[in-house]
């Protein structure tokens, strides 16, 4: 069974462009957030330690197709549903969700895949690592 | 012939993130930004006005694939180039350029479509329309 | 009696830079954020128009002092409260309280003063007003 | 003698919100980037190392007076004033300059406190430090 989560939010006031609606780049803000906060929901963070040390989830590929403008003030949703998980990276799509004119509407589409990377420290290097057992076990992979 | 265009930005400390890197949202920005001095240097811009009132270039569908990382203070060429022109849309590639190691290696390659819209001012809609004279002329098309 | 409101946000990623603390701009947009979020609890908005137009609160004046860094999805409380209403402004005070060490301690004070102006569609220029009666019935002033 | 350093900006499509002029939060930014671009013209960074490790400049104190608002694609003069030096920390005044109506007006002042820091690697923390040498002798102080 997929899995899946979502969240709400509004749109801020900085987030709107001359234009009056949200700055495109605010999309893949948002996947970011929404991504962030499933990770939380299941006790895992995007900045995380296991014993061989700190690792992370930096963006290989991101896209975001858009169908409406999102105003001001205007509630979404933004759903996330993990389409792929590899050895080393997890595949993402979002949609964005609101209400117009009484029904709901799919405001654009997005995919993120994100490669599971080991930091070090010293050097401030990354190199891709196979997806720490710590993540598998609560995606039940 | 291809038409092209490039700019050089250095990676500001506030684009950077935790992970001590551009955060990817600002390859986006960059990519808009490029755009935007580009039609500057036709003598265009991204918000304007013709005989028939006021347009602009939202984005439809946007990517972007991230090979290397940016560091704070590294210096970036942002090189675009038009790859498809149609009648309401002009579609754009971008390379992200760094010396690394004494080499020219490519951090990221993303996309830009853009669909042309008129604005009507007292509904706050936009409708898409052909891509006006005053643009099609300065892009010879 | 003053006037008060809270707003509570977790640190996102997006919003820290590579010191690993959020990036001290944040603070503004939070204030932001939680001042348009107080005028939304009481049915108004920042962005709103009355009989004679559009009308909106531009920042006259904003200042803020950090006392303590904000981490990654760290929860923090955002605390208004309204310190003067003038003619024309209001003045705004705000806290920001976080958890540390099972304490409770205050991670930086900001102040803003938003002028009410009345935005002229045509030529895009905005005058200062007095502000408007929707306003300040609901300020109970 | 004062230490003056001056960088030029144009505003960019995603620094505007609704409203149609820059968000004010960009003017912090702004200074920031200014007061970066001043430490590089002198060889030194705000993320730099000496003999007894890394050290920064996080913000103590800022603020800023908003006059006019600044528009999509206008040129600013960013003017910075050191108007004080003391053991931990340096005092900066900003100035921001544009044309209107072939006149230069003030668009807003700010003043920034920056501490100086040293980073502890393994904690995360940091610690106010006496101005290190490298940077004293390049402020001649």
């Amino acid at each position: 069974m997929a899995i899946e989560f979502s969240i709400t939010r509004r749109v801020e006031f900085s987030e709107t462009d001359l234009a009056g609606i949200m700055h495109f780049t605010n999309f893949y803000r948002w996947m970011e957030i929404c991504e962030h906060e499933f990770l939380r929901s299941l006790g895992l963070s995007v900045d995380m330690e296991d014993e061989n040390g700190r690792f992370g989830w930096p963006r290989v590929k991101t896209s975001c197709r858009f169908k409406r403008p999102l105003r001001f003030e205007e509630e979404v949703e933004v759903k996330l549903i993990i389409t792929e998980i590899r050895d080393r990276s997890i595949t993402y799509a979002f949609q964005f969700w609101k209400e117009e004119g009484g029904e709901r509407v799919k405001a654009a589409v997005g995919e993120v895949v994100a490669a599971c990377v080991r930091f070090d420290q010293a050097s401030g290097s990354m190199a891709p690592i196979m997806i720490p057992e710590v993540v598998r076990s609560k995606l039940d992979i």
